[in-house]
């Protein structure tokens, strides 16, 4: 499996697109900068998906589905967010292709020209918005609490696989306030909801905070997120929540009735996480024998490899192993007993260690007089031999410990590289060597765009509470209240 | 809710569109021929989704995901796709807008002009195929077992919420192997997966066949479908599975190397069912009181309704019934306590009558006293009273009735709306009627189509296995060996 694969070390950028591709989770298709999920990959999407999906119900969310189409004029009805994402997108001029008059397969019928153009959904505010108008008359109406798992394009000129691509899939929360109040609560909301999966389920460490105007969304009064930081020293915005005020609401002219029966603006939010995340996942956690994965998000949990050289060998060790699938099944781990004679134990080995599965189990019949199985876990890459009557709370047991560690680990990290820096000399160091970097800033939009142009390093985020110290900015040396933090991003 | 709603007697295209929108199940987009398919819609197809899901693994198929986006030369490569799908089809030309130079909003940028124009996807075959080339290389590899859930757009001029709109979600399994037996049987295995489908979970008995040439879908060698009977004498293709032969392969240039060192071309299947079975769902069951739902489909399956004049009342009401709902909910059984103050108990029943909720239990003062509550339901309209303390194995064995009736019925439908003609005469008048109408056809594609112009009426099917019997063709009175089943159809 591991063949010609480039190490960390050697070259980060490409040890990432070679585990992409060799562990079967993506691939570059025949359109430009759109991916191929592979059946593995899509499989830990889908694991996401369910846990993000049962935490936006169990906080009051439905789902609900619109149109992949908007209109063109739609766009312009919002002055920022024209600005941010009507640019780049895939536009449907025409509706119609018919036969070449030069019997040269098809070509765009001139005459089945769209009085209006279409644009594919870059992300559903606007259609959204224009929708909410007929939903919303009155408080009663209030709030409206919906969400769609959807694909989005944005027409990417540098293309990379799940971290950026034309095509990706994605959630997109968009809800509806009678106050200012509720819905900044809202975003706030679904911003925790994004921390602790990221956290729990991905056991991937994030930050909270609030973006600087310049990386705010556009059309938002405040965009919240999560940043995480990978293994080369880069930070990853892992999800937004944005508050949008009545922006939208404007735009589209979507009033309510209050209680006070007073016509006013809705409030709005939305908030989202894409196929992003799994790029977030890999580069948080795997090395260079390949993807290594959180329990939690592992679409095989336990791989077992039986261990024989004669067929009549393989009867006793699966009589052995089937209790124990059935019993670890029974808890929902998903097991894969992998009697597959057309491969080695070894290639096997190989190809669970490549894939990220947590735990393997090899037996064999040496094992079987012994009473025992050897159990190898994929993160620490470290084999031991357990009593096979532990062997079901063992798994269980080491599972948690794996989702526990690769937090942990990911967190020791971080926290080994996030530095401050007070002079701009230090500030250039830190961030050459990568991590974020908390540094004070003036405040001033002109300040953060300088700093990009020179250093790379953008703001990730200024603290949801930050702490009060009171210093100099960095480039500028005029007055800050407090750090923000930097890093070069992808 | 149910006022200004049609009967079915009155308009049943009407009563359908009426039921539609005030059941809050979709409506139209200001996309001409895209719906926004709205939250208790969504719900019903996410049920949907999750049955045919876990029916999909349990018969060894992955989900993977596919670019929206084909490139139009794409199309051209199967001879007989391109004439059934590239037509009529959203064409992406450019990539990119700009603000308008007079000022008025943004305009499509000429300069971002595609080399290659890229179409919607209306169905996946070939995208999928040109990729397949590079996953096969020899018998090892197949066979693969791969299903996409999606949204596809085809350009429809007449549209009607789920039954026929632009755009849609479905899933389209695409699956590849090393035999042509292996193939049809995957297609049969799949035919089978939706009819079970169709019966135990939208309880809508459906016919199994095969479709006539005309009838088949653009490339494949043979086309299985499952037909249902709606309530106004329509059929309804509720899904279909093809067996498409080596057609793909061949024009995606897909070979495999066999376990005998042969190089052949591979083998393929897809299969498909769509949002359009909310509209056979809808049109099996409902009447004139609204939405009907089988119990296995419902969002609420049960709505609680407290039944109380002055708010101290619904404390001891709610104590009684927390147990129950605890008790149903550890069932999986989706309870909706329904103690929203700004409605009326008869305005609740209304809605959840409405709304098809199969089970609805009023509970006030005078049942607490009397121990029983109220229990209707929905399919029949009828209501009864029961001891609190046998609630909970009433509304269990009462969901599964429901369940049954309602399949039941609908068979009992069919089955009286299913008829044989022996003359022209007779064909015309059964079809007048409405129903399926079971009769002789010469085999030829020229009378069907002739058939179709005179009647507008189409083959449904031609049973997997009919009864041999020998007679003369409903329109040419040339011999035929068997019957087939006609009917007028959505």
């Amino acid at each position: 499996m591991a063949k010609n694969f480039t190490t960390r070390e050697e070259n980060y950028s490409q040890w990432y697109n070679d585990l992409v591709i060799k562990a079967d989770l993506a691939e570059n298709s025949a359109v430009r900068g759109c991916m191929v999920i592979k059946p593995y990959g899509y499989a830990i999407w889908e694991k996401m998906q369910q846990a993000l999906d049962a935490m936006f119900k169990e906080t009051g969310h439905v789902n609900a589905y619109f149109p992949i189409f908007i209109p063109k004029s739609f766009f312009s009805k919002e002055a920022s967010h024209v600005e941010g994402f009507a640019k780049e997108c895939a536009v449907v001029t025409h509706y119609r292709l018919k036969n070449d008059p030069n019997g040269q397969g098809v070509v765009v019928d001139p005459e089945a020209k769209l009085e209006e153009e279409l644009i594919v959904r870059p992300t559903s505010e606007t259609i959204i918005w224009d929708t909410y108008r007929n939903w919303i008359q009155s408080y009663r109406d209030l709030p409206i609490l919906v969400n769609q798992w959807a694909n989005v394009v944005r027409w990417e000129m540098r293309t990379r696989l799940f971290l950026r691509t034309a095509e990706f899939l994605w959630q997109e929360g968009h809800t509806a306030h009678a106050t200012s109040d509720e819905a900044l609560s809202e975003a706030r909301q679904m911003l925790d909801v994004y921390a602790t999966f990221a956290e729990k389920w991905m056991a991937v460490p994030v930050l909270k905070g609030v973006k600087s105007p310049n990386e705010r969304f556009a059309g938002a009064v405040e965009t919240f997120c999560i940043e995480a930081l990978m293994q080369d020293g880069k930070a990853l915005q892992a999800g937004t929540s944005h508050f949008l005020g009545q922006n939208f609401a404007k735009a589209f002219d979507v009033k309510f009735l209050s209680r006070e029966n007073q016509l006013d603006y809705v409030w709005a939010t939305s908030w989202g996480v894409s196929t992003r995340l799994m790029g977030a996942l890999i580069m948080s956690h795997s090395d260079d024998h390949g993807l290594v994965l959180p329990p939690k998000l592992a679409p095989i949990q336990v791989a077992i490899v039986p261990i024989y050289k004669k067929i009549e060998q393989l009867a006793p060790i699966s009589e052995k192993v089937d209790s124990l699938i059935n019993a670890l099944k029974a808890k929902g781990i998903s097991v894969k007993y992998d009697t597959r004679d057309s491969y080695t134990p070894g290639w096997k080995f190989n190809e669970y260690e490549f894939k990220g599965v947590p735990v393997r189990v090899a037996i064999g019949p040496r094992d079987l007089e012994n009473g025992t199985a050897e159990v190898a876990r994929r993160d620490l890459l470290t084999k031991e031999i357990v009593p096979l009557e532990q062997l079901e709370e063992h798994i269980i047991n080491l599972l948690e410990q794996i989702q526990t560690n690769l937090f942990e680990r990911a967190k020791e990290y971080r926290e080994l590289n996030t530095k401050t820096a007070d002079t701009w000399e230090d500030f250039i160091v830190r961030l050459d060597e990568g991590g974020f970097v908390k540094a004070h800033w003036d405040g001033t939009p002109e300040t953060e765009q300088k700093i990009k142009e020179l250093t790379k390093a953008t703001i990730r985020l200024i603290p949801l509470e930050p702490e009060q110290e009171e210093g100099k900015c960095i480039l500028t040396g005029n007055p800050s209240p407090h750090r923000v933090v930097f890093a070069r991003a992808y």
